[in-house]
């Protein structure tokens, strides 16, 4: 069976995209299941230029086996898109969700819903050769609420509401978030370039 | 007469500053006129942010002396706010305005006008003593057009059409920019702020 390696040590978007690629005849292994330790640094200014990078840098270690990655972050319409490629280092230190979240709700104190508008956007990069890279980009907009709800995901999930599920993300069970997730919907566009690519 | 240390070794941002505040009775001094030599990391993912931290670190080497120090840049929207923070530098070498230019028309190919909006954003911030501080912000909207257009001015100036004047940026004068551009509104609104203030 082929393989594709992940390029995440993010425990969560590994579960996320194991178990939305898991009706595919791939095996999905993990970084660590790979055994490749690599630390990438994403330098790019897009969430696609950083999916490129850390792609392209795994695929040069990955043994001709295909590599998946992807960036992912939260863009809200007021603040020009930050945090955007921010996301995870939005108040500074990397991986800070506490002070993330403190910083959002800090800079929309006071706005209406209007003004409220954000979009999870995930950029997701296949390399399945030395010749074929497969781009695809998933977004699912939402609202970013005053106050955190739910226990469920990471990140900003606590403040985004989706309307459609009258839920934030960490209100909603992983298969109600996989089934309109950016990420979700990433993978759903890979899925249909992968049939044709097959 | 009191001095603002303009926080900026660019020559146009300086150039356009001192003309906006020529009008004021401050001597208006550029780093280098200060004897001020610093180079202080943009490391925030908001454009506050880094002017913000700019104006902090100068303020602690600028003798009491009033600081002023911006962070612009050119947010479009279907890039979701590329390049943002990252203007200077967004295809990745540092002031390389040929290749930033390149990588926003190539990134925005067989697009209409409607979906390529975008805005020039100019965050300032004056630090007028240890417990003042002023902020404010000014934006300017414009479209990216698909070639380039005139000579003045610098950076993505000749992609950005302003409606209002029939031209870019690069094809105004630097009294027409002024009136309209966002260094100049957030000038503008500095200058209200001051005026309470004296």
């Amino acid at each position: 069976m082929k393989k594709i390696i992940v390029a995440s040590n993010n425990e969560h978007k590994i579960k996320e995209i194991k178990e939305i690629l898991s009706r595919f005849p791939f095996e999905v292994l993990s970084l660590k299941e790979a055994n490749i330790n690599i630390d990438v640094e994403e330098t790019g200014s897009t969430f696609m230029d950083n999916a490129v990078i850390k792609a392209s840098e795994i695929y040069k270690i990955a043994d001709r086996n295909m590599v998946l990655a992807d960036d992912s972050g939260l863009v809200v319409e007021v603040l020009n898109g930050a945090p955007g490629v921010f996301s995870a280092r939005f108040a500074g230190e990397h991986g800070n969700t506490k002070a993330n979240n403190d910083k959002l709700l800090y800079l929309l104190i006071g706005e209406k819903e209007e003004r409220r508008k954000a979009k999870f956007i995930c950029a997701m990069v296949l390399i399945v050769d030395e010749d074929t890279m497969v781009k695809v980009q998933g977004e699912v907009e939402g609202i970013i609420t005053a106050e955190f709800s739910g226990e469920e995901g990471f990140g900003y999930d606590p403040l985004f509401f989706v309307k459609e599920f009258n839920k934030t993300f960490a209100q909603m069970t992983t298969d109600e978030k996989n089934s309109i997730s950016h990420r979700g919907r990433a993978l759903e566009k890979l899925k249909n370039e992968l049939e044709k690519l097959i």
